[in-house]
């Protein structure tokens, strides 16, 4: 535990130039310091795996990742972490098995043994938990995306399969349960991955389980909308359960970031700045005193869990809801159909998208535009499909790019 | 429709000095305008019944009362709106039926039956839908908090009762259902009423059952922890479930307001000003467009509901959630008696309060200190309690009051 630091105090700040934001507390017993990890932009592109190379390749790429992310683990070990996380997809592996599906077995079996090996001792040389998240292959060779809870002897404590997907993730299998890990020093350890966040009903399904921790390894938000309406549904998921939630990012943009937030609802520590590191002090079994105008509570869902209704919530699991009657089908195509397109997207995708705007920079307007309208034609309602649009309508008239 | 304001462009502005503050926008055949009106602060305690009336008295007051509502909604009609809500306990009844339970039926009665025909009556001069709310009786002779939906002939489409209760209502009787109703030109109404915001499962249900629009008539907000923090909240509830969220507030205090919340979480008018009115024009049919990298929709919940997993989410209807094992029980007391010390601390501690802080004003310190702990022993666990407290620490340490 954290006790041997007391009498630090490091203040909150909100920066990018640093490598380690926090809010640490003071030294105390029964508090426990959280380092979560931000693996996001430059550092997730320096991991990335080109799709072209051969599995061999592939894992000597993964080999040098795990390298550095066992770097990362190890600040927060010096640092006097209790226990360190990093965001989802850690080995950046989606992309290349996305390229060669009937491989990806031969790529993310030996990658996560690796992982889970290399960060377990980085665990165990700390005296730490460590949380890491990738896809990985079951016993039945199906993908799943998962997050792995190591304990401070670098054992595997438990694992979580994501349950809800976004429709570009239909073709890996998600999870069907919502687990819980009862330790010591932490409390209840319940983690979540990346869009399950958008969904109010899987952080419930945790804190009903007893959880007073979550841990939630992204690559996004929280909310769609960018990164301010999604820290407000990242502290909104705190406050409605009152739980601590931290998030390790991952993305490949630099506007959001690795956050610790309370169980009510604020924003203890945050790190935006690519292999930095939001870390805060907490007790796991306190800070969750509130109160209205009639009433208080210690520990605030004593209450809210007692005046939840949920005799009158059946709407909530069952399997068809009304309002699909009056909604639309999912756009374009059915789900794995989507999922599968998009799966070409995030590969071949890229690279037809340079080969046009390199035909328009060369001034070679006519190839330019049958590519964009191929880009239209292959990907559609993707970023591709938007932006390709985009160019055309530039094109058309070409003072649209100026205003 | 607001259709014959084609033309009209009003901007949003959040600013305390106006009566009407809102994002009106282009006049256009799809579009509702909605005024959220705020009946806080000075408003409120214009409306508040003294609870040493008798219920008579009571009753004229109540008449005032109404037309002053009445007058409110005029305002809204008058501006062109097509729907108009007034905030919770918008009579004010709640303090006097507190102090006077076995005759809240004689003024709940007829107080009631008065509201819905007099804003009935204003509802069908201005061919306006309007929502208001009020505790009644109903037919068993029980005590419910329900928001009533009026046409735009004046007359009742539906009623809503409060589902989820803070501890200090569990003496009403509560609803057990989350109904929605269908509308040619709003869509699909649901109704919340202020505490149901807190607990994620309420909207959900309602957006489940087809909600397009969700009309919160309150006097608080959406999360424990002041009114920054029930902003995201709402914004939360909104983008969580891509459904139009308006918020009529009716509070004792000034800090917080009426609100107009896109499907995206984003705020589109608001106000604060007690009296005001938060007015805008929207399509309740559209707004929902949104994408991520990986693909678009025009209508968001056309994946989201898709991309749920009900059947993982067994532990939202289970009546006895895990967490409870370990969690203390609720304080200071089983709710329904902490429901009864409260109706007497909304009423009787109010006087007892401010005999205490005149005995101090006096100088009768030793009186004082015996009131204080008094409300202490009194009314634990409330505002009474923790300000009791307060100010025994400052008599024991002068210095207190100046820090």
């Amino acid at each position: 535990m954290a006790g041997c630091r007391a009498g630090e105090n490091r203040l909150m700040t909100r920066q990018r130039g640093g490598p380690i934001v926090g809010a640490a507390g003071l030294g105390d017993d029964a508090m426990i310091r959280i380092g979560s990890l931000n693996a996001g932009g430059s550092v997730r592109r320096s991991l990335n795996i080109d799709f072209r190379l051969c599995a061999a390749e592939a894992l000597i790429k993964i080999d040098a990742s795990i390298e550095t992310l066992a770097g990362l683990i190890r600040k927060a070990g010096a640092a006097g972490c209790d226990i360190a996380i990093l965001p989802e997809d850690c080995l950046c592996t989606t992309g290349w098995t996305a390229a060669s599906p009937s491989q990806a077995g031969e790529v993310l079996g030996p990658a996560v043994e690796r992982l889970l090996a290399h960060l377990g001792e980085t665990a165990a040389a700390h005296n730490m938990y460590v949380i890491c998240c990738n896809d990985r292959m079951d016993d039945e060779g199906s993908i799943r995306n998962t997050a792995f809870f190591l304990g401070r002897d670098g054992r595997q404590i438990g694992h979580y399969d994501k349950v809800c997907f976004p429709v570009q993730e239909f073709l890996k299998v998600p999870g069907d349960s919502f687990p819980v890990f009862e330790t010591p020093d932490l409390g209840t350890v319940g983690m979540l991955i990346c869009y399950d966040m958008v969904f109010p009903e899987t952080a419930r399904c945790l804190a009903l389980e007893g959880a007073d921790i979550i841990f939630n390894p992204t690559v996004g938000g929280a909310a769609f909308g960018g990164a301010e309406i999604s820290r407000a549904a990242f502290r909104t998921r705190a406050v409605e359960n009152f739980t601590y939630i931290v998030v390790s990012w991952g993305g490949w943009g630099t506007d959001v970031g690795s956050v610790i937030i309370s169980p009510k609802g604020e924003i203890l520590a945050e790190s935006l700045e690519p292999g930095g590191m939001a870390m805060v002090d907490i007790d796991p079994f306190g800070g969750r005193d509130n109160a209205d105008w009639s009433n208080a509570q210690t520990d605030m869902r004593a209450r809210l869990f007692r005046e939840r209704r949920p005799e009158t919530f059946a709407q909530l699991t069952q399997t068809t809801p009304k309002a699909l009657e009056k909604l639309p089908e999912i756009q374009p195509f059915p789900p794995r159909e989507i999922a599968a397109m998009v799966r070409r997207a995030t590969t071949m995708g890229h690279v037809e998208y340079e080969r046009a705007e390199q035909l328009l920079r060369d001034g070679e307007t006519g190839q330019a535009v049958a590519a964009f309208e191929k880009l239209i034609e292959d990907y559609p309602s993707t970023w591709f499909d938007r932006t390709a649009r985009k160019r055309l309508a530039e094109l058309q008239d070409p003072e649209e790019d100026r205003r």
